[in-house]
């Protein structure tokens, strides 16, 4: 009872009038969000998505990736029965290709061309029907071990500047196969949106002289309307900023520039922290397509990225990119964050 | 049989051998962009929506708008007889909302926070059954004398610093109904990518002395192999950075800033051009779901954007932003826009 009249409470709190959609700003890269609240949409308003995604096919490719053509595991993880739980291989249709060398910058006309030259490997738990939040934790840890690995490896390629690790749940959300897969792409790059994501670090670094992150999880821990998770090691939060309704993120509570410095002794905190944010989006909007992805400093061959600190962004596929957002750059969350955390927690 | 051999040749000279995938740099925003060609791909791979899309329901809520609960038109237009073609109502689900003052910039936390204050217009034609591409020419011009005559009237409102003006076609491109409209949302701020793209074009223009974008339809017109259409005003390309397979931008050849600053002598060329544009689409990805916008300078109260060039991209929605695209900022495009090109102006 306790927890139901506080339910009502926060929500007579927030729509007991009306509010105009609120303009939010993003410390890190500062760009604006709207929160659009004209009216308190439910849950299931979000719930968009068909029963009959996630079919798994009978020639389930991935199931015995090896018979279905594709490459010798470059990674495998097995269980204590020696039965192979994880297998990271090379993907068939690349978007970067290894060719042996790097690309060379070449002008066309007055453009910047470079060959596409890197590594596109996916990552593949067993099991066709288990998703990554319903796995078994163990099976989840390997699946972080497996990015970690592989992070390690491919950062020593003479050619890689970051390495991309990313998971598409749900064909609204561009995954191509039921079988749950996540990718690793390393690029020649840095990315665009992640040199303004370190560029606004930077400066609030220099001018306030603490990490604009270890800020933003002061604030969601002392506001904590927003928080749904934590452990020893990790905090999930649907930020303040959020892009998109129901998003989460989760940060190693220790300032880390980069994810390849997160020891593993605290995989099984990011797994646990994972799962249960997955989980609380799977309960409360019944299996949503989503995207998530870390972000974490370049690989660093000779750059100081100590002001930056890695985390992961999940963003379910609750609305389609339209217009506006692609004309403005400014995303529209037809949810308050505090109003989303409180639907994801309540069980 | 001209046409059909030069046809061939092109796709020869393209896809003669295994191509790796390619990265391009955006001129303006410093942008990366993918275009991934590991194998020739032909427009029904690009066409993914089901026929049922833009039926028209028999409450259709914008056939006649004052009827269904709509206020009375802002602006309203006629054909000869006296009926009208064109008209634009507010929206009763505003994202951004007048409320006779502006707002003000508070902090929360570490965040900047402001009231969604501003002004949410729809453009609707009255035809539900004729979208965009298909409508007589004088309705079409209609629209842009609609987009053009609400400009002047909203850039005078107060808190007014941007005037997005866009339209979703199609479910998948975020329309939330059948009836052609488009959409015109006046906000408080200058919008993130815009100011990216101002910012880009103010130090191309400082180091270069010459407009970026002047610069670009330059090259467009030299290389002529992306050109799908062009008349004495306007001209329409699939651009050499492509976010998504098919793109196209439309430009007016004369350097103008601001839409606003483009005379209604023209409108007719733009019309002609946004039409021809959308028809080429239309029959080569059989009715795509888009989105188009205009980009333009900010109001200006007191700063002069004379080294921005006003113009208008359309985005078919050929594939979705998956963990990749939204972890990185980097788009991918499965066709190169050369090749879209071409199959844009086949007949």
């Amino acid at each position: 009872m306790a927890v139901k009249s506080k339910k009502i409470q926060a929500r007579k709190t927030v729509h007991s009038k009306h509010i105009p959609s609120e303009l939010r700003r993003d410390l890190v890269t500062g760009n604006w969000v709207v929160i659009a609240r004209e009216r308190a949409k439910r849950p299931n308003e979000f719930r968009s998505r068909p029963k009959e995604e996630n079919v798994c096919l009978p020639d389930d490719p991935f199931s015995d990736p090896q018979a279905h053509g594709n490459a010798e595991p470059v990674n495998i993880y097995k269980d204590k029965k020696g039965d192979w739980t994880v297998q990271v291989i090379p993907n068939k249709y690349p978007a970067f290709e290894d060719e042996g060398q790097c690309g060379e910058l070449r002008m066309l006309g007055p453009y910047e061309v470079m060959d596409g030259r890197g590594f596109h490997e996916i990552v593949i738990s067993r099991s066709c029907e288990d998703y990554l939040a319903r796995l078994p934790r163990a099976v989840a840890v390997d699946i972080i071990r497996a990015y970690a690995d592989r992070y390690k490896a491919l950062k020593s390629r003479e050619c890689v500047k970051y390495i991309a690790i990313f998971e598409n749940h749900g064909k609204e959300a561009g995954a191509s196969l039921a079988h749950p897969h996540s990718q690793i792409i390393a690029i020649p790059i840095i990315p665009p949106d992640v040199a303004r994501s370190l560029e606004g670090s930077r400066r609030f670094f220099e001018t306030k002289g603490t990490c604009v992150h270890c800020a933003m999880i002061a604030f969601e821990q002392k506001d904590n309307v927003r928080v749904i998770f934590e452990n020893k090691s990790v905090i999930a939060f649907c930020p303040f900023i959020s892009r998109t309704a129901f998003e989460i993120h989760l940060f190693p509570k220790e300032h880390l520039a980069c994810f390849e410095d997160f020891a593993p002794g605290l995989f099984p905190d990011l797994a646990e922290a994972l799962q249960a944010s997955l989980l609380m989006l799977d309960r409360t909007l019944k299996n949503p397509a989503y995207n998530f992805f870390l972000h974490t400093s370049p690989v660093a061959h000779d750059v100081d990225y100590a002001y930056y600190h890695w985390h992961v962004e999940i963003l379910p596929k609750t609305a389609v990119w339209a217009g506006f957002e692609l004309g403005t750059g400014i995303d529209i969350s037809t949810i308050e964050p505090e109003r989303a955390a409180m639907f994801l927690k309540a069980k």
